[in-house]
């Protein structure tokens, strides 16, 4: 290594401190913080952004990296990264994120009640400016990026889910869009004959906490480097060795904090095996949140959801949660596994969800690219609704295009990544099951190391050293691949293989 | 407000930042904090440590400070604190604050094993040198000090006393240091006809925990802007709107937890209780330690082991503790104002506690002024400790010298903050009944917001804009004086008034 090379660590690693600084003041926020600290701490956070942001823009910065010569390909790598976070701070004007932050601050807390209220019109007000300005960062990323993209869409999507672009999405969301409408039909017509039960029981948060802990075990998380909280939407944040995921817990559906359990599991999972020797650098973060997600995802849906492993768990249900004595391991999946269209993305199962996905990615493309404009949204919302899962949104503001928080803010680009996310987890988990012929008798067993372990040599120690699409391929054997997904559901839903 | 005391306000403002995140940072390390976080943990805190550091005693602080001036006396004052701030931040040689910071930690984690072992000599090996280092310190402080001090100890005082001289505080110890002892005597004469009970059932953690809670709403405590959590050492720390405290629980003895619950509540209200218009500048910190030290003993001793308020209380101890119902509220309170001379000071007794504090103020001022050496501590030790406790420490560092922390690491001057307070607090509350004759009534009922309003006016509300002994002059018509806190030993204990 050498002194060029050096001094960029330490560098990073001094940005590293305060970006530690920032996690954990947010996490406090989200899962400590009493309301009266509320303005105190934003100040505190506002303070230390900048501040990271001045250092990380700093003239310092681009003499460092333009001096940086690296002696092996890693290195080479490394500074590739270094230079990508670089660009995409310095890229934007001041004026510009000034005004993003105080545009999509307004935007997202009017949003709150505006939504409950139905009020179209008054959140388009707040909207229009706020895609105003995304258009104009679109435009800004996409006039610096290092590597040459298609559309201003193209350069929002770097943010979330770099290495794909939209026109690599698009093609495999036009297959799902044209193949989960029937399946979703026949997996329906398949689960009318069967009887779900409804849970109502009152559980308790201490027994359902004492049975997420159990969860966590389960999955390998290790309490001596994390802990899991309540707080009011799960999230997982942290730093090396201090992994923190947050869970919520509902009375009487203990399955939905065990569905999140098991979802932040996945991300902290993927944080705390990334490689140490890259800690603080940008090479040793995870490589994108399409990636990030699949990990989730592959705890959540392939491995907690399967039969084996579920049915190994209901014996810890029983355990924690008595009153659910009465519904056998069988009972607990198929309510597990209902599949039903609705409106509401964050409540959607796992065949439905990719079609509220494209339908989002579809208009914010557009939006982005200047093909729609805002005002357009309702109408092409409700189409798309009614062509994909037959439901209709027209004057349903609410449960319709103004049900998530994404776009208030301006965070365009970020939904492919659940989808994206859910396709490479099918095809990771394909792999591993064909590496380990004995995957359905280690998951009755509880047994999940199979799936960690290759996940760790193949996905988590990967970090940032290659693109997403390179990791996929030397994991898979191909680029990410519907195939995996379709059959997977299949396997699932209409063969119920497992 | 002039244009120049304005860019100080704002220069200071950005420094609160910087503290408030070390502050929660701190806070996280010592309650939410898994072992694996530590590496990052003390990384990302000496950054911003340093980070601070380096922008407190910058060019721009000393330029600012030039050009300030004051139009009120107020802000003339307000200067005068930013000045001092600045001075004991820039007096220090840099190579001196790291050679603390190493020796420091080294001898404290020594220390922890070597006081387990009795192990005086291994001690005394790294605890020459922080002696060393402290004494350097002590001499830079004093040299540069912005009014004159009499010894360099004066000047280790000024960072935990400002305003009680060594001199001072001498003249009043030799007061305690010789009525203590023969008060002692006749305590524990007159407590050997009461049976106290000894309380061994098991206390869950939960019903405590809901008790502290109690406890603290009772003494005023707003949930709304603070919380309280658990930690191995009962603290107190925050900011603005979010005021935190810790406290400990002992399965067997649920008074411990209520008497740190109390202190530590003090302590959070003195800080609640700072003028909002001085928030992030030196004026608007609590004035010095003692003066906090009054705070939380004055919510501990003087108001909850009162006996009308601790009668009140009891109905919630036999509430949430039902096995505690055996024992009448006098009885409980017999177990709490028990007298009994011991080696250890955190488990020492209110009229006890003033003799192991003046022991340790003799022995550390002889030390940095460089009278004694490190090694004529043990024999000083049990000398004073027969003389004032009747107890010798011969040959047993570990329950004597070598008992605490504060001077492991060179918090020397710290100790008589203690003591001072305790007199403060008696003052104050001699004060408070005085103006409220009704004051028994009022803790009879639970009520304590006489004093609380009390202690808002004459000491809250004034932070740093006096001197320390101006706000006692100014709220009791006197400096500090020994006779309040003898008069209190005296009618709660030999008298049995309250």
């Amino acid at each position: 290594m050498n002194e060029s090379y050096k001094k960029l660590i330490d560098h990073f690693g001094k940005l590293a401190h305060i970006e530690h600084a920032l996690t954990f003041l947010q996490w406090d926020h989200m899962v400590m913080m009493p309301p009266g600290g509320n303005s105190s701490r934003s100040a505190a956070i506002a303070e230390l952004t900048s501040l990271h942001h001045q250092q990380l823009t700093s003239e310092k910065t681009a003499e460092l990296l333009e001096e940086a010569h690296a002696t092996t390909p890693i290195e080479q790598q490394s500074i590739k990264e270094m230079r990508r976070e670089y660009q995409q701070a310095i890229c934007l004007p001041d004026d510009l994120v000034r005004a993003q932050s105080l545009a999509g601050s307004k935007c997202e807390h009017d949003w709150r009640g505006q939504r409950q209220e139905n009020d179209w019109n008054g959140f388009l007000h707040n909207f229009k400016e706020v895609v105003s300005l995304a258009r104009q960062e679109a435009q800004a990323r996409f006039d610096t990026a290092i590597t040459p993209l298609d559309t201003p869409y193209d350069a929002m999507l770097e943010l979330y889910c770099i290495g794909d672009s939209a026109g690599f999405i698009a093609d495999i969301f036009a297959r799902l869009r044209s193949e989960l409408p029937p399946l979703i039909h026949l997996v329906m017509e398949q689960q009318k004959t069967v009887t779900k039960p409804h849970f109502t029981s009152p559980y308790t948060l201490e027994s359902q906490k004492n049975l997420s802990h159990q969860l966590m075990k389960s999955l390998g998380f290790n309490f001596d480097q994390g802990r899991m909280d309540v707080s009011a939407h799960p999230f997982s944040t942290g730093c090396r060795g201090d992994q923190r995921i947050t869970t919520r817990f509902r009375d009487n559906d203990f399955l939905d904090a065990l569905l999140s359990t098991a979802h932040e599991t996945g991300h902290a999972s993927y944080e705390a095996g990334l490689p140490e020797e890259w800690d603080n650098l940008p090479i040793g973060r995870a490589r994108n949140l399409s990636l990030h997600e699949s990990q989730s995802l592959l705890f959540e849906k392939q491995i907690f959801l399967s039969a084996p492993f579920l049915r190994h768990f209901t014996s810890f249900i029983h355990k924690h949660l008595p009153t659910t004595s009465t519904y056998c391991g069988r009972q607990i999946r198929d309510a597990a596994i209902s599949v039903q269209p609705s409106y509401i993305r964050v409540e959607a199962d796992e065949v439905t969800y990719p079609l509220h996905i494209i339908l989002r990615f579809e208009i914010e493309k557009e939006l982005i690219n200047g093909v729609i404009k805002a005002d357009d949204i309702p109408e092409l919302w409700d189409q798309k609704m009614q062509e994909y899962l037959g439901l209709s949104t027209k004057d349903n503001y609410k449960d319709g295009c103004m049900q998530d928080m994404h776009w208030t803010d301006g965070s365009f680009g970020y939904f492919p990544s659940y989808t994206m996310g859910a396709l490479n987890s099918a095809q990771f988990f394909a792999t591993i099951k064909k590496a380990n012929p004995n995957w359905k008798n280690n998951l009755d067993a509880g047994d999940i190391s199979f799936a960690t372990q290759w996940l760790h040599e193949n996905i988590w120690s990967k970090a940032s050293s290659m693109d997403a699409q390179e990791i996929i391929i030397a994991a898979t054997g191909e680029k990410t691949n519907a195939d995996f997904f379709i059959n997977h559901l299949n396997e699932r839903y209409i063969k119920n293989l497992y």
